[in-house]
This record gives C-alpha cells, sequence and structure tokens, in this order.
C-alpha cells in the first residue's frame, strides 16, 4: 500500500493527524510538572520526550504551538524549571485526561486527580504515583519556525527513581520493572514485553544478549 | 533512591550513558537508509525519530557527532534524501547490529543480512524487511551547541505500508500488527501489548476507549 504526497495533503485533517502521529513509531509518554511566578500549578502529557545528550545529561522535548501545553511552556520560560515523570499503566488514563483544555487557574493534578509533591527546594512539582521522575533546568528554547513548534531542551539535574531494584548494575533503568507505558500514534497506550538486551555491536563480533541484575545486588 | 546532579558527574561514562538513556521512556526503533552520490548504500538504526508535525508531515531525529551513523548524516546532506523503516520483531538484531562501525566502503545491508529495496524513483534504498517505510527528504539541519548533536528534519513525502489491515478507519496505524518494537535505554528491545486507545480528552467529559478497525473494511 502507497501513499503518496498527494494522498497525505488530501486527508481530512484528523486523519492525516491520526496517520502522520503513528509514522515515528513507538514514544515516551512523560508528564511535565511545572508553576507560574504565583505559585499555579500545571501538569501536561507530552509524548515528544527523547533524549540528546548524557553529557551533559540533556533531555528534548517539542511543544506545539498554541495548543494544550502552551502553559507548561510559558511556565518553563518563567521559572526555568520543571519536572518530567514517567506515565505509568496505572495513571495511563489520568495522565491522557491532562491534555485537555483547562482553565490556566485549574490545576491538572486536582482534576485528574494525580497527586503533586514538593521534593526539597525544587519549585516545580513531581506526580506523586509516578516511579521514575526528574528535575530539569530549562537550558534553551527554539522554534523550529516549519511549523512554530518550540523545541525545549533541559539538564536534568536529580533523579528519583522509586524503586531502587529497576537501577541495574550498569546503569541501565529497567522500565518494564516501572511499568513505564509506551504511546503509539495520538492515543494508544501499551505495556511492553522485553525481547532481548544486546551487546555493544561490533564488525567482527557476533552479537550477545545481555543479562541484567539490579545494582544493588551486585 | 535520589540521584543528585554530583552523582550523575561522578558516574564512569559507561554507566552515565546507560542511565541517562533510561530517562526519556521508551523510544522507537528505526533504520535510516541513505546513498552517497557515488552510489555506496548506507543503513543505520536510530532511536531518536520524532513527530514533529502533521502539516506539513513533519518528522526529526538526533545524529550524534562523529559517532557511527556519521556517514548517514553526510548522505543525506549530499543528496537531500533518505528513508525511515521501522525495525519489527523479525530483524531487530540485525537492526542493532547496524550501529557497528563499519566503513564507509561497506553496506550494513550486507554486512547484517538486510535487503535494499529500490522504489519507483527514490535514490535511497528501504529496507524490505520492514513493514513500514517512508521516503523522506531533507528540510533543515541545525547543530545543538550545547552538545553538537545534530537536528535532522524532513517532510515525509510517501509512506509504504506492507499490511494494509495496519492502516485503521480514522488514519491511525496499528503498529502492533506491524511488530513494530520499542527500544529502552541503549540496548533493549521490547514488544508491546495494547492497553487501550483513549478518546480526545475534555474537561467535562469522561474518557472514552476507541475501537479501532482496518480502514479497508469500512
Amino acid at each position: 500500500m502507497h501513499i503518496c504526497s498527494t494522498d497525505i495533503e488530501n486527508l481530512n485533517k484528523l486523519t492525516r493527524v491520526n496517520l502522520i502521529n503513528s509514522l515515528s513509531g513507538f514514544k515516551s509518554a512523560n508528564l511535565i510538572g511545572t508553576k507560574d511566578k504565583h505559585g499555579q500549578e500545571n501538569l501536561s502529557i507530552v509524548s515528544s520526550v527523547f533524549h540528546i545528550g548524557a553529557n551533559p545529561p540533556l533531555i528534548g522535548m517539542i511543544i506545539r504551538p498554541h495548543s494544550v501545553p502552551r502553559h507548561t511552556l510559558e511556565n518553563i520560560i518563567e521559572t526555568g524549571s520543571y519536572t518530567i515523570n514517567h506515565v505509568n499503566a496505572d495513571i495511563f488514563e489520568q495522565a491522557h485526561q491532562t491534555s485537555a483544555r483547562y482553565d490556566k487557574n485549574i490545576s491538572e493534578f486536582d482534576a485528574v486527580g494525580l497527586q503533586a509533591e514538593y521534593k526539597g527546594t525544587f519549585t516545580a512539582p513531581f506526580v506523586l504515583q509516578s516511579k521514575l521522575k526528574m528535575a530539569v533546568k530549562l537550558v534553551s528554547t527554539q522554534t523550529i519556525e516549519l511549523n512554530q513548534t518550540e523545541l525545549v531542551i533541559g539538564q536534568i539535574t536529580d533523579i528519583f527513581l522509586e524503586d531502587e531494584l529497576a537501577y541495574c548494575h550498569d546503569g541501565f533503568v529497567d522500565l518494564e520493572r516501572l511499568n513505564t507505558v509506551a504511546l503509539s500514534g495520538l492515543d494508544k497506550y501499551h505495556t511492553t514485553t522485553a525481547i532481548a538486551r544486546l551487546s555493544y555491536a561490533k564488525c567482527d563480533k557476533p552479537l550477545s544478549h545481555i543479562e541484567t541484575s539490579p545494582k544493588s545486588e551486585a
């Protein structure tokens, strides 16, 4: 089956949005926690969080223009800080519900039934029910001129892992143990089943499977 | 368990790479097919392909500096065109093996045992064994100055879907039907199991589950 440029252009808006959103493959599902300078909380699901680099530890996300998570972007720019919280299978419906267009003076935490958690001196709220959460410091925002989306890059300053056994001997985090979900398209949520962890690929050596054990048992 | 900035800095390189690569959540797994101007093929697995926008249909990816897939970036800039091919559970080992540092004059297709497929007038090679593949036209490259990675943005011009029943009534593509895999960390591959597709979230209405049927049966 071949869908060409003209076919894509001629699709109705919703069909095109569903189709194109499916093409990148599986996506991460994260909740972005922020607060404005007056203390108003905001929580927003984002499916475009991606790894940029390990040293310094940089993480990026795409924020759409003039769409729901715009309060998130305003708050991040206003305060320079935010949290990223993995969505797990116990909270995926509440997480999805944060994408509704709530007024700015409504906290999505309250509206969807998730609990804001404050840790140490961090001003941005974490999600209590999430099992892997990060404090992130804004590093840069840049507009992608082609469609006016915003690329937001932050540096991970702190990692909170609610299950120590998910932290493995070589630094790998076992997302399945945390029940972290994957997203496809705009709105489908999935749990995962491991096939294998593969060794570092070399030209002259066959791949082997890596067995992973918790760091705390090492 | 709390891992702070100083802890992250003090980790050995490999542990830090494994840890930070785990934090964004599940990732897409795609093979990027290119050719240089002399006709030399290249194939490279990339875990950072992400959706940017549906209209125009834009897709992004992060290419690391001076690392294995650099031939990919050179070829994309040289020819302006590339293919993106979903990795499925039947070819994840071959796909992973493309990350080995093969010389430029070696085609990763031959080295790992995948078959290059040419379609119509497209110069870049597709992966025969992939069930969802796209022809992409380069739109822009920009260096992320913070760590010298490259953000590559392309426009999807053509979509090839090997199983028509995966294309659903509302444009959604059923990635599970295609056996598309998800990645976590640097090197762990997963199949997925659907939990649910959720309706568009509204402030004043509870979510419902969307039942998806193939477009061809509509």
